[in-house]
């Protein structure tokens, strides 16, 4: 069980509870402050993942091996999180897993990113583009820290450019206008692949189904992911009061050979 | 482009429209007879996936290459389906990804394994525990189909008899008493690994939550997720009449080691 | 309780279970047959609400005073139902009640109207247009048949022709175009009176707020109403599997005064 | 149009947007302060509902008359508010109307006992119970503001010693243990009148079904009710990011008679 000890350069999540817990990279960070106390740092190495230990306030925390939701959910970010409800069926939906080859337009923060490097690991491919330098810099050092930086090709461009890759098996749209992008890079996607359009608002929804249908793309489903969280509690379960009501609505498509 | 045409032993997704969708096997199959007219399969070895075909009654049907999401819908079952919403959501909050050691009991028609297997390929294993002979024999036919039957161990067992796996990566019960069988299997999962219960009522929630916290887990969430379809269509878009309201609660739990 | 008894001209509700019930008209109906045997209406005279009776397989039925929702739910109609969900909502957030001036235009066959009927009783009026004469005829029975044909002033005609009544308390459009409607019976309505448009796809919603706004209107909400039926067992209690995932979009906009 | 005038003693709604609005009894209050500027009350008397007036600082403001809707959202509360989607699906659902006599237990503040009122006045009852000493100052107030306290019968009593009442249309159980409360108050219930529970938690929901199953009671539903809010806005119309995920269940069930 060697793989289950805590390293030196391991990125640990912190849980105190559900709605506190903490994304902490050992190789930096030495000392993690909280208002429940002081966590050495130092202390964990070695340490098997799973342990309960104290602060200096005596508060009990768990050191859990983060998954890529606590990534995502947890990563620095300046532009809107992609959920983890939004990210798991866009994965699921295109089939995306080892050995694919995907490109992203509109990385923002790269928290997508991330999870789509996750799972096209480790053959697969990740062409990231992001225009603005901002949002570039800051989803370059995510994906250096978790060491994606080799399946991500991850490009400071503007896709509306166009891209020279071919036979993509799926491209992934997060930005305002996929209408417009759609018909630059629909030659990127190989014949039965999936483009897949993220969009929080119905008239962006409205015009991406128009271009789709009139630029050969078929088998077309929009549709929205709702979370419901419940209170885990066995004498009163409920759901919890407020939720997330809205994100995106998502568009898949296939592209098509008419004959 | 040679890994884009169709041979002779694909399974391929025949498409007339989002609800009229076929799964079929070229290696079995010689024709395909819709009340849409006969579909002669032969002729599409050697085509190009997308490709657009005529039936006999000169109707148009799309060639798909079936994702992961197509098939474990359109599997053959003799159980309840487990929905893409849930098995991309049970998948990607447990990081399950190629490599994973996971635990299934209550394979069923081994739709869920399917989807486990296609992740975890080509190094990860599923156990699958499943005790009644008829399921046993279809889900093991389907993993045979889409030749996962090395990467999926499947027991015609009771997993109330426990198992001799350790440090399992995940394990996920899909059974209608996961608090009868938690104890007796918490010992086969590694430190830090998740436990997976998925329940339709919430009376099983509640006894699930019960012995959870008294049996060493942590990290507890439960919640369902909500897919909501939406009519593609530019000028009438709309979300659809019909939806399916409820598939079941799924909780997630953390195992942690008390110092 | 002289009140509570079955009389020969009541229309009762009869109940086997939740999926099977039947609004049936005493005064017209002798006997009532359904596949679990033949129910003797004259029998039922001068029992009281809400006895259990037999039918003639010895199956067990209930005789219920029937709602305002389980009439609008079993009504005859040729048009789309309107839900108690959101029939209940626009009622209640207008304040429609008794003394209320409400007009009503796409009457359809009249569920709506007898809701909003049974809310302005006794003192209040509905003014209802429906253009379509066979859904006119199927409303003004529905509306005979519940004695509230006083209280609805009904009208065979086009709401696009205008409507001359003044001061009105709400205006109810369900119809395809009320942005079309809007402008030409705006005037009908007092000062911080209601309109409510009620809509099913997004785009109608898009063309209703961008009149609304430009035609005096404010404090606008669109909002939509979703109802989540379970499954009233005490041992396995859960969500039903299928739901009303859709019926309209619901927009409400208080007319109000420049200065 | 002398009734669309604001008077002296009006309890008026001065909306700036959709979030920000107040609802202000020009009897008590002469001037209001926000951080939008001052508005001075008794400029309003005398001017048409549903004017636009400019605060001190120079803002937009609008005079509505408020909906039951706004009362019951805005008024003074210690206690869990009702929301509007729960209060107009129950009265509807029930049909409660202007005659209806109601007993309420678990008044709280009153907020949904001043839907009641304004929907069973002039000529029906409201029973309303309350334990709580300072949750029935509060009520009380509150009734006596909206000039209610004629249709209200508020007791500051314990429901659980039971009711004298008899022939009840409707009986509404707003409290944690109503299983404790059916078997002693079923019986100031009309046959045919619905008893109606609110709970948030599953497990109060599974207790109330069982005492209900073998009290006399049929036709029984359980169900929730949702309200999702859109941005009101044409060019980006879209769901609200949050959502009130959860209020309470909320059961109905009828009183029947064995024979």
């Amino acid at each position: 069980m060697e793989n289950n000890k805590i390293k030196q350069n391991d990125i640990v999540l912190i849980v105190y509870d559900n709605n506190h817990k903490w994304l902490i990279d050992l190789s930096v960070q030495k000392e993690f402050h909280t208002n429940k106390g002081v966590i050495n740092c130092e202390d964990l190495i070695g340490k098997e993942f799973g342990i309960k230990i104290e602060s200096s306030l005596g508060k009990p925390f768990y050191i859990l091996k983060p998954t890529i939701r606590d990534i995502t959910l947890k990563t620095k970010r300046k532009t809107q999180i992609i959920y983890p409800k939004d990210a798991s069926f866009i994965i699921y939906f295109t089939g995306i897993r080892s050995g694919y080859r995907v490109l992203e337009a509109g990385v923002g923060s790269g928290a997508l990113t991330l999870a789509l490097a996750y799972y096209v690991s480790p053959n697969g491919k990740i062409y990231g583009y992001e225009k603005n330098e901002t949002h570039y810099n800051v989803a370059k050092k995510n994906l250096e820290k978790f060491e994606f930086d080799k399946v991500v090709d991850l490009r400071l461009k503007d896709i509306s450019d166009g891209s020279d890759e071919k036979n993509l098996d799926v491209i992934i749209l997060d930005l305002a206008d996929p209408w417009n992008i759609i018909p630059k890079i629909s030659g990127c996607l190989k014949n039965s692949g999936y483009i897949v359009c993220y969009s929080p608002t119905t008239s962006q929804v409205e015009k991406t189904l128009r271009i789709l249908k009139s630029h050969g793309f078929y088998y077309i489903h929009t549709l929205e992911i709702l979370c419901r969280t419940w209170q885990p509690e066995y004498d009163k379960l409920r759901p919890n009061t407020r939720m997330i009501g809205h994100t995106g609505f998502i568009t898949f498509a296939v592209k098509v050979l008419e004959t």
